[in-house]
């Protein structure tokens, strides 16, 4: 984290505003191949942590065959996402995919593309400036495994 | 809106350069239920409102059957691209979605995945920095109710 | 670019912290229509150039018939990307599209939505705050002229 000080010149009404950068690492190890994980609670104690009021926050899969997202936290859509996913790039067959040598991941890397890599939400007054039903979501398409989520603020 | 002051201590070169945080909500109500409409010019005004030169531009869907995208203001492209989705993701039968029990807007959800929550725009020399045909639409997917699209610039 | 500077008032403690914004335009121009090419280390040079160490990337397609996104630099993968994208949105029939009176590229419009106009990447460090294998792509879906991407920096 990196902030700077703008300072008055007589030293009496002094005040500090701070240009801040944060970054926090969220780890992940899902039991399935295929999971939907609200991550909304860990992205606000990271905006917490970071102390930034105002600004802009980049939450985004580390990872090539995951993707951050926002939507709707219902199960049944839920199930619909993942129903229309691997209808849209199954899995199987495996061999069907150049990408499949050593590796049966491609269709993960394609999911990935098409619910995209990031998110970037804005900080007002504090606070994640959602609309009424965003939340933030990690998708995994190829789990049991550990990976990560980086969460980047900027701002004041 | 926050601001601060880089200040002179001799207090007669003084200039003022200031950190912006900006953010304005725009509202929407559609008469149909699928309609992508043209915002460039409603960002433009928040921008120029923002009094911001430099900088990123966030500019997102508040609501998660809508999206906001970046492409040519074309009619038939406009035609392609809902004759597209709605072959990708069907809004009939309703029923085959699990989401759907007493909504009926599971395929809402889907496309706005597909077409995106957000663009995030550069501001370069006080205007949005675009390539010569990039226009910023409102993607409504399930419409016919109020609903926000965020504008939120951060820069100086 | 723009910077500004915080003073001291003493003059004899003064460091100069800087926030800074930096923009700059790549050209591309493939010999194929549809080409995917890696551009990391053009972005990572435009990084060096801006001399930001903390901070947030946009990097975009300036033309909508393309995109950038971040994905495995795998040749394999690649091509099942193309294949992929080309059984969900064919360019042919050409006939088929409302968009191509006169043009013959609205399958391209369509690929570009699916894989997204632009992303956002971390500065942390004086580096791009990357997983282990996550490389930017510039995806031309309708080459064969001169386009551009823009990497615009933000940051100190």
């Amino acid at each position: 984290m990196s902030t700077f000080h703008s300072l008055d010149r007589s030293g009496r009404h002094g005040h500090t505003l701070r240009m801040k950068s944060y970054a926090k690492e969220l780890w992940f190890e899902t039991a399935k191949r295929y999971e939907l994980i609200d991550i909304t609670k860990q992205v606000e104690a990271a905006l917490a942590d970071s102390g930034i009021a105002e600004g802009l926050c980049l939450v985004n899969a580390m990872h090539i065959t995951a993707s951050v997202f926002i939507n709707d936290d219902e199960s049944g859509l839920h199930a619909d996402f993942l129903e229309w996913l691997e209808k849209a790039a199954p899995h199987e067959p495996v061999a069907k995919y150049r990408h499949n040598v050593g590796e049966d991941n491609a269709d993960a890397h394609i999911k990935r593309q098409i619910f995209g890599r990031e998110v970037v939400v804005a900080v007002t007054k504090g606070a994640f400036h959602f609309g009424p039903w965003e939340r933030i979501f990690y998708g995994e398409f190829d789990g049991r495994r550990r990976k990560r989520v980086l969460v980047k603020i900027i701002g004041e």
